[in-house]
Formats: C-alpha cells, sequence, structure tokens
C-alpha cells in the first residue's frame, strides 16, 4: 500500500445556476490534478450548478416531495429514503452555504453528474481521473456526520475482499469495503463546513478503475433489517 | 485546510497475546511520526495483544455474549448492541486475519487501549499524538464497510460546526463532523485487508487536540429512531 494524498482544492467561485461547473472545476484542478487521481466534489456545487434550488419557505414540502419513502419522523427532521435510495435525513434538503431564502436539492442523477464533470476534466485535461459527488449524511447509531459517496464516475466503489484470502491462508468471507465513501469522508476533512472548498483531490486510493456508481451502494430493501 | 497525508506503517510482526503493543507500535512508528499525528491501530492487533481470543467453534456464542442488546438476526448473522455501545454485525467478533482456530472479541474497552498506546508513543518517543483503535462496520442502508473509531485517545471525535456560521452568514444548525470516523476510513485505505499494515498515520486532520472518547460517539438509546 501506497501513502494517499488528500489535497484541498482552491479557487472555485461561488457557483451559479447554469454554470458549466466542469469548465470552473478544470480550471482550478488544471495544476494540481493527475492521472488516476479522485476528484471529490461537495454535492453543493453540483446541485447550484443543476438549478436545484427551491425557496427556503417551502423546505419541509420539499424533503417530503423528494423522499420515495418516509422511514422515521422526529420533530421537523425525517429520516427517508430519496428517489435515488439514499437513507438520509430530510431527503438531502439542506441550508447551508445557500443564499438565505433558499435550499437545496440533491441533484436529480448524481452519478450522471460525476460522470459529466469526469468527461469534462479527460476532455479538457486529458487525464483520466475517478470523480465523486460527496454529500455529508447522519448515522443511525453514530453521533456526528461523514460525507458519502452519492455520485461516482470512472470506478468501482468497493473493494471486495471476498474470496480473498487473509495473512492465514484462511478466505475471507464478508469483506467487502466501500472505498468510494472512504475517500468522500477522506476528502471532507480538507474541505471544511465554513470554508470554499467545495473540490479535493485524492491520490493514492486503491480503488478498481473502470465504470461504478453510487447507486451500486444503495442497499436493496430486500436486504434491509432496519426499515 | 492544509493537505492531508495518510501513511502506512510497516514492520508490525504477529501480535501474541501479551505482547507490548505500545513498544512494537513505537519501534515502527520511530522513523516517521510527528507532533499531531493521529495513530490508527487496528482493533485486530489491539484485540490480539490483550488475548481477547476464543475458539472459532465458540463463534456464535461468544458474538452473543458479547452483546448488550440483538437489534436482528439474519442467517448466522446478528446485528447488535456491543457492550460498549457499538451497533455492528456479530458484535466486532471476527475471524479474518487470526489463527485458524481463534475468533477474536473487541477490546474490553478500547478507549482505555488507545490511550495506553497514546502514553506509550508520548513517553517513549516524546510526541504528543492522537490515536484511534479502528474496526470495520458496515452500514444500515449502504453496502460494504468502512472503518470507524472504536477506541479514541488525544482528541476530541468531533468538529462541531454548530453556532458557526456559513459562507453567506447563515448560522449552521446541525452539523457536527466525526472526524474520528473520517480518519478511520482514510486510514483503511492503506491498511487494506489481505496486507501485514495493521497501523497508519493520518497527518494533518482538522481535529481539536485534547481528552476524547469513541464512547462518545455512541447515539444514546434515546435520540435512536432504528432499533
Amino acid at each position: 500500500m501506497n501513502d494517499i494524498h488528500v489535497l484541498p482544492v482552491r479557487g472555485i467561485p461561488e457557483i451559479e445556476t447554469g454554470d458549466d461547473l466542469g469548465r470552473i472545476i478544470c480550471d482550478a484542478l488544471a495544476d494540481l490534478v493527475v492521472a488516476q487521481d479522485v476528484v471529490v466534489v461537495a454535492q453543493k456545487i453540483v446541485s447550484k450548478a443543476e438549478g436545484r434550488r427551491v425557496p427556503a419557505a417551502d423546505r419541509r414540502d420539499a424533503a417530503i416531495a423528494e423522499s420515495a419513502q418516509i422511514l422515521r419522523r422526529a420533530g421537523d427532521m425525517i429520516i427517508s429514503e430519496t428517489r435515488h435510495g439514499f437513507v438520509c435525513a430530510n431527503a438531502g434538503v439542506d441550508a447551508s452555504n445557500v443564499p438565505r431564502d433558499e435550499v437545496l436539492l440533491l441533484p436529480v442523477d448524481p452519478d450522471l453528474s460525476a460522470r459529466r464533470i469526469r468527461g469534462a476534466i479527460e476532455r479538457r485535461l486529458g487525464t483520466p481521473v475517478g470523480v465523486v459527488v460527496a454529500d455529508t449524511f447522519g448515522r443511525a447509531w453514530r453521533l456526528g456526520q461523514t460525507n458519502v459517496a452519492i455520485g461516482i464516475a470512472g470506478f468501482d466503489p468497493f473493494v471486495d475482499y471476498r474470496g480473498r484470502l487473509d495473512a492465514s491462508g484462511r478466505e475471507l468471507t464478508a469483506t467487502r469495503i466501500c472505498v468510494a465513501d472512504e475517500i468522500a469522508a477522506a476528502a471532507e476533512m480538507v474541505m471544511g463546513k465554513t470554508s470554499d472548498i467545495p473540490v479535493a483531490i485524492v491520490r493514492g486510493a486503491p480503488v478498481s478503475w473502470g465504470r461504478g456508481s453510487a447507486r451500486a451502494i444503495v442497499r436493496p430493501h430486500g436486504e434491509d433489517l432496519f426499515r
């Protein structure tokens, strides 16, 4: 295993609806990115560029409208499954780092958003990379939030050890690491919440290159013990 | 925000019951570690050093005995709350990278294990660091596992943005990042599962130094919507 570097990407301006996010990210990445980096992009700027804005007054209705199924309610908050299949608070509808009269919805298809950014980087910079669109989710039994991957392009979200042998020669039976979420989590540490760093590079992650989708991370209903 | 580096720590031998894990880790860290690094140690070698071994044949009974409460059963697997409060599969009882006739239990007090390792590093190397004891947990609604912190010494597991202002001057209301779990996740990427790298360094993480405990990450029962 090699070292991993996590690098903040500076110089991303406030993103407006309709902005060419791929071009803007390329401008900021140009002197930094190298082949096989994973570029992690905060959901917030993807949603802003895609115009996924609703009036702040409609926040609660928007969370319900964005939900495929509501799992729990607690005060003002709902825990629901989004139309993508992600289980999170308020269907990902979020007010932080957004103009005061607006809230943001998740991108309609974050995998597609990731693929578009990846395409722009390959086309403009000639650099093959992975892309993660990352959002900040809570967890059922652990306090605090961590970043997870809601969109992926260019690599398999999992490192699958099933069938491989451990150091004792015993077959690993149940270990499949969601490296995409670990990449998102690592990137969060340089992105912060009050700073203007919505993009980071994770260099050296042990990913399998190729097609990948964050939808593949969603646990199928039939295997869900906590619904 | 600065760069973050994640470094594998090589040269840790197979750990036997009663080994002085602090000394062994110090020997491997000596030329690598600097002040304010976070040293991430795989639960497996902590459990081995602490003799938390039971015969593999007793695996199922051990998982039940290690559980304070069983939340769900699915085939051979249970999802339970350990006596520490962690919710995970089989109470953390694990057979990977363990001699064939044994399984490992979680450390009795992983925060104490972390404090001991931290104390050894400060005493022997004179280097103030944070320590995380990390294990690999599944998630309720997401496939694949990620590493999380089950023991912490020397820093606050959270970066708390509640009350701070975002870039628009709006107060962040609900964002408390579990940076300890993000550190554990980042470290997993250099530790792997089939390799002999049970220790990693995370350098540059945005932590608050001081007392810290992984028990603080456990969501209190009264706030748990998914039990």
